[in-house]
């Protein structure tokens, strides 16, 4: 049987990195073409490809693309340059997976209030699906337009989905205190990701501010059925890889620790990534692996949830392919494991 | 004139070594024995010490250290260990600044539920002064025994005495997330300090039960003049050294944030180690200082507040330091900048 | 088809969690038991393996082994002890991929002067094969013994086959100067890898006594057909994994850098995991894979190799799996992408 | 007494935060000026200096240094920029340690081979002294420019001095395996020295190519009195600070290990900063300080000598503060202890 004909947007970063593993190792995908201002091979941006894969980054051309018999894009493209390239890829009938932040947001407005830039593609923002398949499951399947999840809502999403499904927890003053590897900062060296700048370091950023909070919000409101508001404090953590969610929130009535672990287990059974541990989790046990791992605890009074993840993998390239997997009807851990 | 004369006890550690490299530079220190089960060059221990410190560890004696002319004592052994060591010393006149736990509770009772032991030392318990020198100032320039402070401890109730000092936080609900570099582990090799263990990973520990959450309540406590409690999560960071606190708390009314950077400003006036800045603290920033850095925010309605330290010279070994600055009538900070 | 039955021995340890992670990928190996001394569950010894594999280690029985139809057996035991586990499983017609270094040393006299302590299996040393496949390649096929080369000496070999299989270079007097990341120090705490000493340090160990010179010149004596020494120097670097070795060799007579990759690129033609690079190689562009990456240079008239790979997969349990491949008929790179 | 008034030329680096740390500590330097293209608070630069030096970066003017009655500067200047900046200087009677490598290579035509640019100022060329204290000792205590040495050299030079000054070695053919931090690199942003790329990686570079050569090999020529030629191989460390060297050289005549190590103790014998150590050195040993480690051995008919130290203190400010200690007639230690 033919491969679905595969193109990577934006290939000179890290997501699109781990993106090319994976597919290299998925047995229903070719690639078939890899877009990046650098017009040079592949391999020379990324040398852990050298002999893995013998293709040339070319400039992004959509025609180009639909010549080739390209049927989905991923995107890895900055935010704000996505939802430039994508129209004209879904108006040649290629379907998109996108991991930049451009189409997460449903309503345009919440986008521009917190990216301080106008959204320049509304119309298909009405049509994009929100990328989390333990939360929007089949919606994802018949997608054209996939909003691949920020990194760090993940862990949020999936770590208060289960309190929130079941109005176990008040839907405000929800503390999401969150720590990342410093790949998540993205490939363009900058002085806060130069090597003695963050290394044998750890320090917060985005105190109040982060873009990922209206993410969070959205996708926990619509588990609640109800407005929710997170304060989301990032911090920058001295390895590679790797997200930690510490996560604090206000019982509506007394619960036991018991009771919610057996509650998470029931929640996620039949989801292939989602672990939910009896110990705590450590970002280690989940790197290059597109697993979240989730413990519950009950601590004088208030719920605390800790959630684990490869911030590459399950926070970008893994369950974008993920998604891949829905959509074009292949077992949701092909390639994967 | 001549100089005090020190012994440091339980020699093999890392708040040992940094404390003798400190007493190697303080004008009016001199290290007169160290003490340790291992009985060798204290270089062999340190070789960072070769050719700078030629003292022979010798086993714990008290009646030695007498004959030696010890006036004080540091005490780097282990809580337990350290209460069976001090009376004998206090029993000769020689003054304790002692960096275990085991004198930091008022309540033998509260230290027997948190350590699991019972004090076998309640006489010296009531005398001995918490070493927190910009909280309990004066009442350490006397003492014969002084608890040297936790390190997890100092940022939390640094970090939220303003804000208690003055009633505008409520004092219970306060979460204190922290993050600390290994060495907080102590010296002794175990699976979760082996390098490839703990490297490239990040994770919790301790979650609710860890013993500094008695110990930051107690001085909390005695700020506010009523009950403080709060919610206390260690995390352990792949990097050396470096405690980072987030704290998160609930205003009373509602406050700016201009105003309670002024109050930190005013209430920290003077206190030479903890500065107060206007941008976010991160932990190397601090390295190798006694410098505990502290900003406060105003984030959806909570009060947060960020500070950073040098676990091993401001956690331990400097705030030591400066205890005995206080205790033998030296400026506050000599030999710590 | 029947999945080849595949026993770990010694599931505790770094090796063993990396071949067991490759073998859950493996289309043709089925794990059909874990040995420990440790009596329980492999996830709770690797929580890595949470939900992957549900096993519970047991302490070594060749018989039972053998009941459970185990037809190979890979030795992730310390070197002593793999000598006593694995002559019952050949006598039981288990064949064994031995990852210690028991069996790599075909003169149990050279065995014996570097290791400090007899050799107690000579008959099966006499059966052994090196397991190098890119040297030794048709003789691992039909082996019931298989000595898994260590890490080091893969980058030295092959770093220097190419040359001394032409008489290019001088057969003594070789510099062999390896960094290794800290696991190559496999999983028991001591103080030389615990965390606060190696991590922001690098030094040198086993200085001119490191137990893989032998193992080293024996097969380079093999390729070059005369007696090859090499000095070896181990050096210890702060990161999990990978291996760097920096050779330095005396060429017979005047060489050209052009010629030598052209050397290099035919003597490993159809080797799929060495990868000849024309830049110059890092280990991060080999972690997590089977690659070996070399590269050579003319330096002031010395011959310079630089090699790099990962130490746990390429350096052990990765080229275990492709011995494995080999003896059971299965494509070299199965399960290897 | 009056201090010595300093200038720090190139504020914005990391070997100038370092030195302004040093200074601070100093009994008799004043930090008079910082000068940077970055016209703002140092501590807005370095956060670490915050509350401890309340002194704003000037764009340079040699003039105005004068008049600030400034008697010293240290030039923490890229090369070639350097060499612009000092010339004014001398003119107006500020003597200079210059930190860059515009002054270290006596001839100026070596100079324009191995950095690819022309020397712009011969005449002070022609002056320069090479600031290494242990061999060029008094010709630094009256210079008016002192070419502050690399970081690099100094582990070659000091590790080799005693064997070449007798003339035990063969000068040709010597390696220097050399192995920094990634601080050498230095603080301007780049892929190289982007957190990512470096965390976890070990790699090679400038190989037969590095610019610390000529400078090696010119000093090592003064002390043997004959010509010189290294080796140099450059490695990247996955930490922050450090240089190690693994230098191997071969013994003109039969040498015994004992007497090689009596050899260099007699070398350095009153030289502070050296300390020749019977076991192996680590960089961490040496990390925040002045010294530079060393131990050799006898291996396999070849010597091996092995040196650490901390490249950002011995490796540029702490020597730089040495050269200044001697040029205004205070103890070379002061305020390095």
């Amino acid at each position: 049987m033919s491969r679905v004909q595969v193109a990577v947007l934006g290939g000179s970063g890290y997501t699109a990195v781990e993106l090319l593993k994976l597919l290299l190792r998925h047995p229903g995908a070719e690639i078939a073409a890899i877009t990046s201002r650098q017009d040079e091979p592949v391999a020379d941006l990324h040398p852990s490809l050298f002999g893995r894969l013998d293709l040339r980054c070319r400039p992004f051309d959509a025609d180009r693309l639909r010549e080739q018999g390209v049927q989905v894009a991923f995107g890895c493209l900055p935010h704000g340059t996505s939802m430039e390239s994508i129209p004209p890829l879904l108006a040649r009938g290629i379907r998109v997976v996108d991991l930049s932040a451009d189409y997460r947001l449903r309503d345009a407005s919440t986008y521009e209030q917190w990216y301080k830039e106008k959204h320049l593609d509304p119309a298909n923002l009405a049509r994009a699906v929100y990328g989390l398949p333990e939360i929007y499951g089949s919606a994802i399947d018949g997608a054209a337009l996939v909003a691949n999840p920020g990194c760090y809502p993940q862990t949020a999403i999936l770590g208060l989905a289960p309190l929130l499904a079941d109005g176990l927890i008040e839907p405000t003053g929800i503390i999401v205190d969150s720590k990342s590897g410093v790949s998540g900062g993205g490939r363009t060296p900058k002085l806060s990701f130069h090597y003695p700048e963050c290394n044998e370091n750890f320090s917060a950023y985005g105190v109040g501010t982060h873009r990922h909070t209206p993410e969070i919000e959205q996708a926990l409101s619509d588990v609640a059925k109800r407005p929710v508001s997170v304060i989301f404090t990032p911090h920058l953590v001295p390895m590679d890889r790797g997200i930690f969610s510490t996560i604090y929130a206000t019982p509506v009535k007394p619960v036991a620790e018991a009771d919610l672990l057996e509650r998470y287990r029931a929640f996620y059974a039949g989801k292939p990534f989602v672990r939910v541990r009896p110990g705590l989790p450590a970002t280690k046990d989940t790197t290059g692996t597109n697993y979240l791992d989730i413990t519950v605890r009950v601590v004088r009074g208030k719920v605390m949830v800790l959630a684990a993840e490869d911030n590459l993998i399950r926070g970008a390239s893994g369950v974008a392919l993920q998604n891949f997997n829905r959509m074009f009807g292949f077992d949701e851990s092909t390639g994967l494991n």
